[in-house]
Order: structure tokens, then sequence, then C-alpha cells
């Protein structure tokens, strides 16, 4: 296997987040169902966006955050996601390369903006997400560096992109040739109804096409449609090389062959905002997968950053997260 | 006097700040004056830009968050100023309503963004900015509507304006408008080096043509040239109906003819950005006055805003300042 260039890169889409406070009853209004992501249309966006309150403008995307996740740890990182050239695609190429990851897909200029989540924040931190994907859906095959690919220990995938088509032939073409060089690849499950929505093709990549999977606990019982973590647990054990459970304040598992690893989340004062959370988990656990840590440091690594980033508002770290291990003594 | 439909109409830039953490080197670096503000062309934004850190887009302006605060008090309030037809003018707009403020000002075509302050945040909470006006700039006379000149309290306008011949004969022609009407007109110094540039017009103001005038310590002591806060604050008694005076954490000063009024600062737990503190300052003081509050409540009501807006990221309220200052008794 030929030396790597990068740690981690990742293939999702490019996002800009909208930010606002909300009470319950706007999601119930607006037909959002709390905690969950759907997708919506660039009329709904309007509306939605015409009801919220004022809001903060933050780059996001959920393998994407996990890529600012990775630079803040001190991993070299690149990132593949399509943006449009408009003030939002600046913004989010701004952001992510200046945290350090290499991002380098043009943005297009096919009259698609750059896309954008109306995020809406409870009084309890939980995020409720509604997804224009507007210029991110012209990722495809082409877009991917080959180059890129093998030069990267872990290629991490992100389940939204099945959601169109020539995203997930990107993503299909992008897994077989980092597995065909001795690479890993990595996939989330995002959400569960994105997992409801694509059930029969998660099975066949995590019974034969992926060696590490993250998932939360809806998206687990999603994906086996079983009632219990415990049976979700089990299942996807039998299948995944190392699938990697997250349970919010409950912590999280890693399953792997016959090892169970149960790692504590760790405490913050208060959740702010959950947004991110998942992402920055699956950022610590690559990172220190990729430098030859034990899964319990990987968890730790993970509920480091996730830790960090529902203590404030937006997806992306604020804190450098390689100062926040090392003075846990993470970073060995 | 005819009956007001707003407490008061604001006149001022409207810009979306693009908000950066930065340690103390970054502006050295760029030959920045920390704490203040500085007019960049969009080459520059281009250049500083490149250089910050991941960053929020929130919106901003200075009188805009005056305005901001005013409605989240409870408030009626109009503010007048330019964007473009880009995602960030929208930024702007949609931020500005969802809190309550009516904004009417059409966006302008005319090939200028949308106007942005890049705000760098140091670690002590202090900001510096660097503002590239856009579309800004494109505010002219014909922008500002008698009607809602006429038909509020207070006409409150931003030094800023002064850095551009169109917007400075709007500025004068809405404050003789309000006054030959027997409306208010207040004016904020904005900043140091902005007096510094505009001196003798803002002298001129002080002595005839605005009953309010707001200024921190740099502002006043630039206006009067003079060394100490107390010579400066002898000065402005002399020549302004109310002179309203902030210092940061030593509190603010109201003096108006004989009377000398001394509110103390409200205590924060941390400065996490200072950004906006004497826009909310303005915001509670304005709301109180028009709302018949004694000199002390106005001030009060101004050390409240500004104690919450300094407390999190970003120059607009997050939490409802009407339940704050009603939590407080001020209000009644």
């Amino acid at each position: 296997m030929a030396d790597s260039v990068y740690d981690v890169v990742g293939i999702g889409n490019a996002i800009v987040d909208i930010i606002a406070r909300c009470d319950d009853s706007f999601l119930s209004n607006h037909g959002m169902e709390k905690g969950f992501m759907q997708l919506i249309s660039a009329g709904q966006a309007e509306e939605i966006y015409a009801d919220m309150g004022p809001a903060s403008e933050q780059s996001g995307g959920s393998v994407a955050n996990s890529c600012a996740g990775i630079a803040s740890l001190g991993g070299s990182c690149a990132f593949v996601g399509r943006v449009a050239q408009d003030q939002f695609g600046k913004v989010f190429a701004h952001d992510i390369r200046s945290i350090g990851v290499t991002y380098d897909t043009p943005p297009v200029d096919a009259g698609l903006p750059t896309a954008r989540c109306l995020v809406l924040v409870s009084e309890d931190g939980e995020r409720t997400m509604n997804t224009f994907l507007g210029a991110s859906t012209e990722l495809d095959r082409e877009d991917v560096d080959l180059e890129t690919i093998i030069s990267a220990k872990v290629t991490y995938l992100e389940g939204y992109l099945f959601d169109r088509a020539a995203a997930k032939a990107a993503f299909h073409s992008a897994a077989r040739l980092a597995r065909s060089n001795g690479r890993k690849v990595a996939l989330s499950l995002s959400d569960a109804f994105c997992v409801d929505r694509h059930r029969a093709d998660f099975l066949e990549l995590v019974r034969g096409g992926v060696d590490i999977l993250f998932a939360n606990e809806k998206e687990i019982t999603a994906l086996y449609q079983l009632n219990s973590f415990e049976e979700a647990a089990s299942a996807v054990r039998a299948e995944a090389e190392i699938a990697v459970l997250t349970r919010s304040e409950a912590g999280s598992v890693i399953v792997s062959g016959s090892d169970t690893v149960e790692i504590p989340a760790d405490r913050v004062e208060k959740v702010v905002d959950a947004t991110g959370a998942g992402d920055l988990y699956a950022a610590g656990f690559l990172f220190g997968l990729t430098r030859g840590h034990s899964l319990e440091t990987c968890g730790k690594l993970g509920s480091l950053a996730a830790s960090e980033v529902i203590s404030h508002l937006g997806a992306r770290p604020e804190a450098s997260l390689k100062e926040l291990a090392a003075a846990q003594g993470l970073l060995g």
C-alpha cells in the first residue's frame, strides 16, 4: 500500500446552515419531525425561511463537518462536494479551507444556488433540519479525483448522497476504488428517514462495501427495522467490520467482531445546539483510527469532539480540538 | 404633533457581519487598529477574508442593530438602508424583518454586492471591524420615505453615513424633516476614526441639528480633541440637549443640562464579543426615552441590552430584551 497523503477524504453535500431558535409549535405548525432531516424544494425553503426568526449562517454539511473536525484535531483531510458560484458558496469554501481541509471541487455555474439547510434549534438543544440541496446535487463521478481517493487512508461517505442518483454513482465508484487500493471505506447512515429511503442499498453496503459504519440509535434500529438498540447492535455486529453507534447523552457503543467498547458521553454544562454532534463524533473516531489508536481512544476522541460542538451554536468546532484532546491525554 | 406610528426610524448602513476569532498578531500583521473600524475596498476584503479563520455570518450594521434591539424590547421601529439583490442582502432583510422591524428599502441591482463587515474578535472579546460598504453606499435621499420620518418619535442616524456624500445628504434631509415636524433627532458618532474624518460636520450637528447624541469615550474625546473623558463630557454638556456617553465596563454617563446620571455597566460573566454593545445601549436608551421613562431608566435599559449582546457572538439580541427588561422591573 502506497504512503497516504490524507488521513481521510470525505465526500458529501456542501451546505451552508441557516440556524435559528424556535419553539416546538413552530415545528408542528410546519409539519416538521423534531430531530430529523427533511429534503425541501426551493419554494419550501423560501416559505420556511420567511417564518423563521433572525438567523446565523454557518458552514455545515454532515461529512464536511466531520472533515473540519479531523483538521481541527490535526489530521490531514480533503473534502469533495459541490457549491455554486454565489456568496454562500464562497462562505462554504472559505470556512472549510480556513480550518485546514483541502477543498478543490470547482463551483458549478448551472443556475442552482449553493445548498442550504434551515436548522431550527429547540429550547432543549435538539435540531430539526430542512435541506434544499441546490448545487450539491450537481456532484457526480467526475468530481471525485481518483488520486485523492487512492491517497487517503479512509474514504468517508455520507448516506445523504444516496438521495441523488449521480451522487450515489460517485459514492459507489469512490468506495470501489478505495477498497481495491487497500484503503478503508466509512459510511454514515445520516438520518433515520434517509435510512428508510435507501434501506436495501445501505444493507448491501454494510454487508460488503464499507469497513466502518456510523449510525445513531434511530438510524441503526431503522436499518434493521428492529425495536431495540440491543437487537440492532447484535444485527450489525454480525455484518460490519466496525460499527460505531451513538446514543446522545447515553454515550456510544463500538462493536467489532467480539469486541464491545462502551464510551460514556462527555458531560457538557448545557446542550446549546445538537447540530453536528454525530458528525464530530465521527471526526474524532476516524482521526483516532487513522492514527492507530485503540477503539476505546477513538471513541473517547469522538465523544470529546461531539461535546465541544454541542456546547455552542453551529456544527463546526470553535475551539482547537487538538488542544482539547491533548489536554485530556488522548493524543498519546 | 401628529400621532406617531414608530418609536424610532433608523437610517444606516445595511451590513452582514462575517465574524471570526483571531489572536492579536493577526490584527497587527494586517495593520488593523484593535477596537476600531476601518473602511476597506473589495480587494482588501478578499485578502483579509482569505486569511481569516472559519466564520459565522450574521446581520449587522450599527443603527440596524439598534433597530433590532428596539423591536426586541417591544418598540415599533423602521429601518432604512440599502442592500443588493444577493444572498447576503436576503439575509439582512430576513433578519431585520423577522425581529419585527419594518424594512422597505428596495434592494439595488447596480452590481455592488451587499455591504459586509469582517469582524475580528480577540480573546478578550474586543472586536475590530473592516467594512466594505458595497451596496450600502447607494443609499440616497430618495430612499428616505418622508412619511416614515414624520411618523417616528425619533429619527436615529449613523455617523458612518457621513463617509459617503449621497448618504450624508439623505442624513441631513431626514434630520431637517424630523425637526421641522417636531420630532427628535438622534446621532451616533459611530467610531473615533469616523469622528476624525468628519469632526466639523459632527460638531455642527451637535450644536444645532441633533437632540440626542450617542458616543463612547474614544469618540467624545476625539470629537473635542480633549485628553480626558471629564473634559469632553463638560464640553458636550454645554452643546447637546442629551449626550449619552458609554465607557464599556465603567458604565455610562448621561449629561443633559445640569443633570448627570451615572449608570453602572450590567455585569456579564464573560465578554464573548463586544460587537454591538454601543448599538444595543442606544436601543435600550431610545426605547426608554420614546416611552417616557426617566433618563436613569433609559440608561438602565441601555445597559441591560448591551449586556445581553456582549454575552454571545454577534451584534443582535438572541434573547427577548422585553422579557429581560420586564424581569428587572424596567418596563413598569
